[in-house]
């Protein structure tokens, strides 16, 4: 079990953790994706633990946005677990109409730099880090694009010995094989739907607990 | 288990059930309440079970509402299994300005009527009632009239051999004994918050999967 | 578990802790109740444990009586723990030919006393609660009267941070959902039969000792 | 589980299995022994099995009295499955002022014909035995008398090739070895406290579901 | 589990225990009777704790001989557990032509003297007592007699607060009814057969070593 | 499990299967070894499989005795399960001062001998081989004859198919690694001392019930 | 558990399939990769199901060569079931001086003629495909082309519908991840070392047998 | 679980540990047999112990040679567990031409001064011996002067009070009873096949993490 009495999670990312969550303001901010789901069962599971949760996606962010808020948004929240769940946004960026192009060295240095900071200020915070992932139909154009950040962050999970990487390219891809539907993962490829979030909330569940209560896929 | 290959499942009722679906139709009118925790964790489940859920939570209805509705939003999609969470509407509707008053009796005529029209057409499917609820700070202008229609919906589950009833008022006031917060469990004492949806989904997911997979509290 | 070696157990109530225990005093004054049934398993289980059972149900009582007699009956036993089941009775008493009233704030303030004077003398002592029920038909007359009592019980619940509440007007109604034959579980409607005894020994013996021997319905 | 849907079962015996029944009329007859205690759990358990129990003790009754009653009593409720315990007032009997002495082969020829008759009406019908018991200092005077009666009952179990035979007066004197204090089992060395009657009931209960769901000492 | 590293165990008894020890004493003097098979079964179990098991069982022993050979047989052996089954002789010893008549208060006194020398010189020894048996029909001359020591040997147990009694007369018999064949358990009544002495190990074995390894009948 | 009602079984071999037998014939000539233990205790575990066990273990026997006894002593027993263990006095009686050597085309004429009738007269009999052994110090002058014999039991296992071969030999020098005292198997390193046949029974038990029920070593 | 008695496996692939079974043919040419594991592992577990295994991995082989070698080395074989590790040889003779350059598109042509061949003349066979995978810093000239093949691995599972795929790619990096040594696990980034392949056999072995019997990372 | 973190492992032996690593330095010689199999799983499974396994089987080694080298190729690396399995080339140099004997005294001299030498320099080295093996049929020239070496193994094992001694004899005879198919288990009746490799390593992996992983034979 990652968490301890107390203890205050920030769930930090882009519009997948992010999941509408200004469009739903009167709902505390919570979003309706993985973040939503995840933190709400361990509320459930957990009440008298005093979990702290704090959904910090922000729909649209690549990692230079992170990083940019990383002390406002993350460390100044003093959380004991990060998870963080980032980088297709850098891909998307490129090729969407915005032709901003993220060089893998530069998403590295983002990067890599949200974990910096991270760690200087916070040395105990455990930390779980979620490949960016996309399926193939929809988000082709992204792809090439999307493995270089891939194999960044698999880089940045190994030199800041995170606790925990999820292979989620791979996972989700696998689902894809095992039901051959893209839209019943992810609709544009990129977006989980809901039965994709509840994929990843069974892995990070899993990752957070150590019990495997919803036998993952 | 009370699902096999290829079945429908429609969560007919109100708001909780609803959950702001019509707020995010771009995401298929899940809404993020208790029907979307659930539905998704099924269909991550078993990809391969060709599951259909629907939504026809609809904010604001009343079981007059949902008597009226029943036929399209329900039968018309012929599920094997209908989940029912009605009635706390019935009880508001009185108290926040608009007056309405629907006696125990035309409350239960009302319930009876959704189920007799569903048994009529649909003789096999299966039927799991939930019962209203509410927490008593936020809530306790109804709870007098909500009381009676709770009494209503056991009496109708008892009438209709219903295959389950879950008694969420107990639950959700003992859970709020165990964690003396109400806001944590329900902010208006009615609506749940995403802590209380993910306690409805352990209770439900047991309840259609039959396995206890998230220990219910 | 609850309990250790020579911890001392009263169970504070009325006529359905009592069971016409006073009917029976050659029988140690144990009634025939869930008293009864709860005490003697446990004391089957374990004697070794020197464990001591008191019968301090009254039949016909109210809040106020269990108030008034809280000090010679409960506190001065020393108990480890206390269960209490009451409130069902200061409905009754309205509508029974009795006609005393007993308000919410009434019924509140007498049975906060009780615990008042339990945590005063006896900080240590642990506390189950558990709701007075009742089943529909037969007991109709009182319900709504009863459910501004449960609501009470559910308050003091929480203000006084008990060990366990147990909700059993829910596990009661859907218990008779399940087998729809009130005069199963309890033939006035607000006294248990033997079976509907059996049912509340289920959930207090597993809140007693934490383990569902028996599972529960 | 010795018991299918529907199935009646005959308790059959003296004041054991009566217990202050005919005390309580009021509560449909069941007294408050281990007929009481196995039979509500069993009503608890199988709410949906349509079982029906019939307590046939009565006080004071000696295998001579049981033989005569065996068909109105027993055999004409068609039973499915009956449980006897029966014999120690045989014993009793020579001794309490009744001066009535039953000889061990005039006892054998009672309890025989309670069995032959119940066989030749009802063959199918499953049957348990309980040996009668008695602890040793209250009960002192029928030891002898008795131990004449349990070796009959053997006997009987075995020409009759019954479905079990609880040795309770192993179990009860064994249970008294482990718990030094007679009146904590068998007030008068006879009938059983309610601890005594519980642990009869974790037998009798485990030899009715095949489940040891309550441990036995 | 009783026996720690080191433990030495001694068997205590008659004939039973000796199954012709001396007739066979170029195999060490175990018999071949559930001293054998329980003693062997820990050896090859426990090969590593260093165990030493006696045999002190002398056929035709009655309790005034062990008690005359206790010290020797069995203190001077410093043992930390001691089993002893004894008793049967005493009452064989009356009927068999040697007419010697053990009364049951002189049994008590031959079998308390026994335990008072364990305890005084061995306070912290633990004794297993089993209760003598015997099976109707080959050994109903000895019955009645039988019956008064059964009863002492209970008394002993709870005066000597020994650790276990076996109530082996009721097993016998309760096994006797499943399979009713006398001299499948013990030809002549008293004496067990191999499979008499397989039903001794097994409770032995569980009341020794804690676990049902060889689940009981 | 290898066995089903109404089965007979035979133990063929030499003196670790006979084991004093003949010396003890009163006691239905079960002798004391594995034969007993491992069938008394199947008899015990399953009285009413009516289970027939032969011990036809002859001490000093060849396998030319055991073959020229085989349809005698075996075949016209019908068993449905022969178990083999032999060998060892071929060995031995080429050094006892009987001079007699066998060679192993000669011990494998007479042991293929034995199962070639066997599976002829009774093709659908199980068979389960146990290989001869013996420990280094005391049988050490048999060694170089015995692996000869054990090797041609192995071939013969394969040739016939048997059910089941269980490498003793091995089994029993492990066991004595681990506890470094011959005398504690096998006291003249042949026959196996109690604790030695408590090894062979446990595999012996779970090679037949296919359940390990006594853990192995 | 995908395999039945008599079943023939092929296990198609390149260098991490051969590995190095030309080098050693006197070995039976299996090679010492995850094949030679997990088949003999296979081998071992199940000696009586009649299971062959075929390496038919080739050191070097592109897509195009197993597509050319198909029918003669794995639809000649009758497989009833295939794996497939394919594809990364693709990417690197890109690089490595074969200047190869196998487009996307060209790859999938080649990757499904395989499928489709096996599909038509083997209608009924299983298949596992592994996506290909690379280590980033050894391999990191082959990333981007790699990426591509992964790709279209993913998109040949869901066309052909396979029993399972393996995302190999993101499993052997999060394994990287959590023993930050990329030595440990591939030492060319791309060829896994004993760990790496014993991280496939882990897979594989639950893949093909159903139970995790060697828990996965 | 004989392993900690940071400890080292030592195979030592000959060709069968061995198993053709010189012929495959640029694999780390590890060669391809049980150490191949057994360390590469150990590594998988424990990627964080920080575990150093190393091969020093050389083919053709006789216990002479493992004693020559046991201090530059063994003590040197300062292990924490020795796995030692040697002895067959003793008797294979023989017969091969090469016209070596070696009596069984000397080959305990060898062998224990292999293990002297250890338990000086390493007093706190676990120790696990496996006993030298052959099949019947190819190795059977020299099958005489292997019993005697392996009767020396069981020897020095007790002599020097090793972990565990795995019968490997036995087990791998047996393995050829259950599958009559010499070269499915070591086609030179010496050499272990895969398939015998990996039985080796069922029981080795067995004996040094104390978990049955895979379930052996």
């Amino acid at each position: 079990m990652l968490l301890k009495n107390g203890d205050t999670v920030v769930f930090f990312g882009d519009s997948i953790t992010d999941y509408y969550r200004w469009q739903v303001p009167h709902l505390d901010f919570w979003g309706f994706g993985y973040y939503m789901v995840t933190s709400s069962l361990l509320k459930a599971s957990y009440p008298n633990m005093d979990l702290t949760f704090y959904n910090r996606g922000h729909a649209g962010d690549c990692t230079i946005n992170l990083l940019n808020r990383v002390e406002e948004d993350c460390i100044s929240l003093k959380p004991n677990l990060v998870v963080i769940l980032a980088g297709v946004n850098d891909s998307i960026k490129r090729y969407n109409g915005n032709d901003v192009y993220v060089s893998p060295e530069q998403f590295k240095e983002n990067y890599s730099g949200i974990l910096s900071k991270i760690k200087k200020s916070l040395p105990d915070a455990k930390i779980i880090l979620m490949e960016p992932f996309a399926l193939p139909n929809e988000a082709r154009g992204i792809r090439d694009d999307l493995n270089e950040k891939i194999l960044k962050v698999r880089e940045i999970a190994r030199e800041f010995a995170v606790d925990e990487l999820i292979p989620l390219d791979g996972i989700m891809n696998a689902a894809f094989a095992e039901k051959d539907d893209e839209k019943y993962w992810a609709t544009d490829g990129v977006h989980p739907t809901h039965a994709g979030n509840a994929l990843i909330v069974k892995h990070l569940y899993k990752a957070i607990t150590g019990e495997e209560v919803i036998p993952c896929l």
